[in-house]
């Protein structure tokens, strides 16, 4: 789909520029055939969960590369996760340490759903557009251009923005402001499982003031973004049951329960047209917004109409526009399934039905409370919740039967925003023109998880362009993202002082 | 799945046999591999709409079976349609002319859904049981022997019937009680939708008293039955539009409008958890029971706690039962399909939701009416209608959009069940012993489309068990329905007179 929201804001994100280091931004321009390059070598690497050798081979890379740059750089091996790579390099004289996490592993990939190969990258002139060959293209080359490949963006993109950001310092004889450490993990994509257990026994090594999340994406105005939190989330898997077998809806139709009906019930109990939970008290351990995160979300660019247009949206859920809605708790339906449609639909009723459904969690909400509050309406409601597949004494017994299967589990976090490390980091980041200041952003990324384990501020550092397909087929990365980050991460490693 | 309904009732359906003329029952006895033989020989016609070739060999291999018995039989061919085939046979002296219609032609085949090849038939001890020779088998064949195959029950088993209980009559030197008419038709289960067309230019050669339906299933308590009319029909696919492509469900949850949670408000909107319609005065054009039909229903046996075990429900919609539910028009959920579930799920907002639904009418509704019944209704809960896809300025333009795509659209028919006609029909089936009678089958039967073209009573005469997946994979006849039908058919040709 052409991007009817990309032309509008190429000036906007044009600006961001003013800022940038002059030796560091003169470099950049000299070496796009080697940034790029470094990129197309890294999304050859299959790192993804289908993919073990993959994970290992990309992981000892990545510590080949660190070293290359005099980086202390150790991996953490498991065998029942991906290696997480650990790096070091001290700076004389720096009070200052700074942890930069990124992961390498990508989502799952469905080959034949890509244009082209996941694996091997590919340029294209925008999201739609031609085939170029950039090895022999003439720098500079199109900004507009994209290349695309799994983990092009989520998250290589800010690896290779923090690789080649080190050499344009060195190169310009610019020295970091602070201690650099590396945390690059390989199962984000898997949820991060193992990486707490894993990082625990070197937490003294991971001593720092701060630690900036090189994940997500940058505000959909293409601006230098900052954000400062990530919703939480849980999830469940419903299946309702009608009829043990398909039954025909002639001589059965309006007496045997149809769960195709009784689905639709249960998810219009739950969350109504404009996407308010419905479970009383739900938002009851809601914490409020502070006045400095209602003040960043005030100036936040308009991006809404935009939006609206690409996305085809002949409106929203509620009023309260997008970023206030996703400062608040949301229950999104991801699927339902049952029965036949199109050419396979029979006169049936189904024997079940299945919904996938995802909360997305605030800070004040706790995932288990927010399980149990789902359990006790729906048995309020009349539902008989069961958490394995039901025996037919049992489904004999109980009208209304759902089987429940939770996944995922993990809080929110919005850190604070006026602190001094965080006002520092916008300093830096901003080189004195404008961020974009997201108090949270909408998806989750693992910042509940250093929260708890560093006790530092935790600060989204995003680089990607927001229309970057990185949960779907065709994930790509515009170059002008890749040479603001260049610059941004050069800002961060040398002007970041409190 | 085992029948855990089909034991209960062996001893009921065994009382029906009290009424057989003793020479028919002799020969069929006598003849139970011939019988089987027939039925076996006409399933392996490959009689699909898949397969036009295959339904013209079964159509000459009919004439053929006709024309053996001293039938007059043609063919009504066309390039449009599968050929009907026409039989009769006059009886001296008769004063009463029947025509007995069937089908020739099955459902659609998905041979991987089933456990045999749909074209090879198959017995087997039960509806799960173990595979048995019948061809080497000792007469007299178990019973509860059922034979596998597609049409082996829905229609090929009631034209077997037919042609078998000929073959005793004149066996037995039983002269029929009237003219004999055949009406076998090759395109019921895709609508019958050229059938009105291609028999209107033979009315004359069609006049007749009565019209008997060799379709459908018998009372589920295994009974005799006989039906006085069909629910008609009309059904629609809905298509709910959400954002133009898949959007993460973290950066846009409750902001971007949820498809799958639209079509869940829509199906809500429509009907209720009981399964009542929610479309204001949607029944004020039923078209009250009878007397007559008040009080079949109240003799019907009772079958619903033995099927609601059968099928693991517990629960039924309404507290009418089944009966008095099927005289209801009903609005079926048949599928619904929005986003992914299961391994596939992901956290996105899916780009549209897919619903398919199915009206079943009751006399009194005209479907074009309730097509446009239900197109206002949704129009007044705020949704606009299209029926094709939209383009973007249609999706910007409408917050609520649904297109719609209406199917089918037949009424339906309750004949007179006190006819003199309905009630020689009912003495000859019974000969003497009850029957059960059923004012309306909950499915659709072409039924209409007779009373239409030939102003004559039209009566539902179903030989088949109920639980004979005729819709579905492993269709089945038990052979205690087979032999059961051929008496009955013998009754219907010699003992009808009024």
């Amino acid at each position: 789909m052409k991007s009817l929201f990309a032309a509008g804001f190429a000036l906007l994100a044009t600006s961001a520029m003013a800022a940038d280091i002059p030796e560091v931004e003169a470099w950049r321009a000299a070496h796009e055939a080697q940034i790029v390059g470094q990129l197309d070598e890294l999304v050859r690497f299959k790192s993804v969960a289908a993919d073990p050798a993959g994970l290992q081979a990309t992981a000892a890379h990545l510590q080949d590369l660190l070293k290359a740059r005099g980086f202390d750089a150790t991996l953490l091996t498991d065998k029942d996760y991906a290696p997480v790579v650990l790096g070091e390099r001290k700076t004389p004289g720096a009070r200052r340490t700074v942890i930069f996490y990124a992961h390498y592993d990508g989502q799952p990939v469905t080959p034949s759903e890509w244009t082209s190969d996941p694996f091997v990258p590919v340029m294209r002139t925008g999201i739609d557009g031609e085939y170029v060959d950039w090895k022999v293209a003439r720098s500079p080359l199109n900004p507009a251009w994209r290349l695309f490949g799994r983990a092009a963006a989520d998250d290589k993109s800010s690896i290779t923005a923090f690789l080649m950001a080190f050499d344009a310092l060195k190169a310009s004889g610019i020295k970091p402001s602070v201690n650099i450490k590396v945390l690059w993990e390989g199962e984000e994509e898997r949820g991060s499982a193992h990486l707490a257990d894993a990082l625990r026994p070197h937490l003294d090594a991971l001593k720092a003031d701060l630690l900036l999340i090189g994940d997500g994406p940058l505000h959909q105005s293409r601006t230098l973004t900052l954000y400062f939190g990530a919703r939480g989330g849980t999830g469940f898997e419903a299946t309702v049951y009608g009829p043990l077998r398909a039954l025909h809806n002639g001589h059965y139709g309006n007496w045997a329960p149809n769960p195709a009906s009784m689905a639709a019930q249960l998810i219009t109990s739950l969350r109504d047209d404009e996407g308010r939970i419905l479970i009383p008290g739900f938002y009851d351990d809601v914490r409020p917004l502070a006045a400095a995160e209602k003040d960043a979300i005030a100036h936040l660019p308009p991006v809404e109409d935009g939006l609206k247009r690409e996305f085809g949206m002949g409106r929203s859920e509620g009023s309260d526009g997008l970023t206030l809605s996703t400062m608040r708790p949301a229950l999104n339906v991801q699927g339902i399934r049952s029965g036949q449609v199109g050419a396979e639909a029979a006169g049936a009723i189904p024997p079940d039905a299945v919904i996938s459904m995802g909360y997305r969690l605030v800070p004040g909400q706790v995932p288990a409370h927010v399980q149990q509050e789902t359990e006790d309406f729906l048995t309020a409601k009349g539902w008989t919740i069961v958490h394995a597949p039901p025996d037919l004494a049992t489904r004999l017994a109980h009208p209304r039967l759902v089987m429940l299967k939770w996944g995922g589990g993990y809080p929110a976090l919005r850190s604070d925003m006026t602190s001094a490390a965080a006002q520092a980091t916008i300093a830096a980041a901003g080189g004195g023109s404008p961020v974009t200041l997201l108090p949270m952003m909408g998806a989750g990324v693992p910042i509940y998880l250093f929260d708890d384990l560093f006790h530092i501020p935790v600060i989204g550092l995003p680089i990607t362009n927001h229309d970057n397909n990185q949960h779907a087929a065709n994930e790509n990365l515009r170059l002008k993202n890749l040479w603001d980050a260049v610059n941004l991460y050069a800002r961060m490693m040398s002007q970041l002082k409190w």
